[in-house]
């Protein structure tokens, strides 16, 4: 399989010269380090926001680099986790006097380099809460993960969080936002094709040419279910009942639903998913605040989709539409 | 090949059903047409800059509706234009009485039927200006086209020529606007596979395991060289050599970048090409004001991507750093 890069082993790196080239404004890498950060980083007397995880679902996590979201993303190398040295040192270099909070997609990687980082900190001074994302609904423990998987809802928590953050609210309070996100949210995705890592360069698993996989992870780990290909109404109504199943929404409920794209999915399709999407949600009597439609956390060439559905009260709502301005999500006042 | 369709006859139309959807207060469909235009349309003593083409290049062109871009775009089916009547009803629909201007990209149809739309416009009394974007230095004549292609450079005669809209300059200004950038922009493409569109369901080209095609168009229309496989650095070289070749800029011209993901790219690959390209413009002597990075105007789920550069003054610089709301691409004032 082809790709567009130079030496397998040299795809990060390069990626983040490349983010930091087309932002510098807004961006700054850490010497020596893979991870980007806000370049006004430490925001004094601002409750630092940071993320992080393997590469290869871009946008995420540097994408959200900025104001009213993350202050710093580390890159771990493609799906696989950063380490926790990288970790301490981006959570040492966002603290800006009001402590740190970790969001952390849960993957056993993830959580356990996060949990060293964060005793790490400490020692040296920094208040660090973390809160571990796990919206997809697909399956109960996986490949990488005790639990459920932390997938594409994460983004709204980064936006949730990050907007608390910016108002100026404390570090308990910013987490308490975040859980807040995540006790509400449920994501469940689906492949067309696998993806191809630049190491392997073949496809991370076969899927036939009238298969799709349903309940699919981030890194093309095992869905619920291999089954024909389904029209993308079928996909969608599949996807959108098992996430509403598992959020037990009341009738008239507001929610922020999205439609992520894995990475090789044309635009075009996730419209048409969206459409869908939309008349579902009128006949299940839920009342759409916001729609979004887009590739918010990808998995490298994978086409396919995740459908997102979170509920939101006042406060979300109010966070969710504060001033965001990042490299992938600009939110006007 | 497996897409997240329907009916392959119905893709575009549920598609904008899909975007209005995503973007209620934004967008509005023009009746019985596959035509979106901004909500708010027309604006009453704003000159309309509408857009056009066929599908299959999302967000291109609805994405660009809105404040300070677009206010109508027509959708024809899938790499075929849009007629002669739905570009009419599209240019009546955005006169604000300051006559409409129509950025048109060179294909043959395009061209054909934006011509037949004006001339029944202005027996309607609307008065309308077109520009024709040829920005493709691959190649002069092709499948589709006398004289070059129309390609990426295309959302910045948007960007620009929607800014002075915006700022209340007249029609005829609006068009001088548009042709600055048309003068000073070139772009060259490239694809490592190519698309697939819905209705034939398999690849409009073939391309080997071991060959990458340079030159290519947005609709697979054939480029100008057939290789082997090169690293990312080799085809940013490649395509940025051809595109200044062409421009012929002074040293220290201050220029945007664009490098523009044909649809199946991932990110992580056009952040690669962009680390190149902003060392071979430093190399040149060429002075990077912005730098953009992303799937401005895609061709399906194409891998590839293309190279833009242009070259801008003061007035461009104001122009593309004005206030945009749209939904593929927000300015902050």
């Amino acid at each position: 399989m082809k790709k567009l890069i130079n030496e397998p082993e040299d795809v990060v790196d390069e990626m983040l010269d490349g983010m930091v080239a087309a932002h510098p404004d807004r961006l700054r890498r850490l010497d020596g380090q893979e991870v980007l950060v806000r370049a006004d980083a430490p925001v004094d007397g601002k409750v630092g926001v940071v993320s992080g995880g393997g590469s290869g679902h871009e946008p995420t996590h540097a994408g959200y680099l900025g104001e009213g979201m993350l202050d710093g993303a580390a890159a771990g190398e493609v799906f696989t986790s950063p380490t926790g040295d990288q970790l301490n040192e981006m959570i040492e270099a966002c603290d800006g006097g009001e402590g740190v909070l970790c969001v952390v997609k849960n993957y056993e990687g993830d959580v356990m380099n996060f949990d060293t980082a964060a005793e790490m900190a400490d020692i040296e001074g920094v208040d660090v809460e973390q809160v571990v994302v796990n919206d997809d609904v697909a399956v109960e423990d996986s490949l990488y993960t005790s639990g459920r998987r932390g997938v594409a809802g994460t983004i709204l928590v980064h936006k949730a969080a990050g907007a608390k953050a910016a108002q100026g609210a404390d570090l308990q309070t910013v987490a308490e936002t975040a859980e807040k996100v995540i006790d509400n949210v449920g994501t469940m995705g689906m492949a067309l094709t696998s993806c191809v890592t630049p190491e392997k360069g073949e496809p991370t698993f076969d899927l036939g040419d009238d298969e799709i996989e349903l309940g699919i992870g981030i890194h093309g780990e095992p869905g619920t279910e291999r089954t024909e290909t389904m029209s993308a109404d079928e996909v969608t109504e599949h996807l959108t009942e098992r996430v509403l199943d598992d959020l037990e929404l009341d009738d008239g409920q507001e929610v922020v639903t999205m439609v992520n794209g894995m990475g090789g999915t044309p635009l075009m399709e996730l419209f048409v998913v969206n459409r869908r999407l939309q008349e579902l949600m009128d006949d299940e009597g839920l009342d759409v605040w916001d729609a979004w439609v887009g590739d918010y956390m990808t998995s490298l060439d994978m086409e396919g989709c995740s459908i997102t559905v979170c509920a939101v009260d006042e406060e979300l709502k109010e966070l969710l539409a504060a001033p965001a301005d990042t490299p992938a999500m600009t939110v006007q006042e």
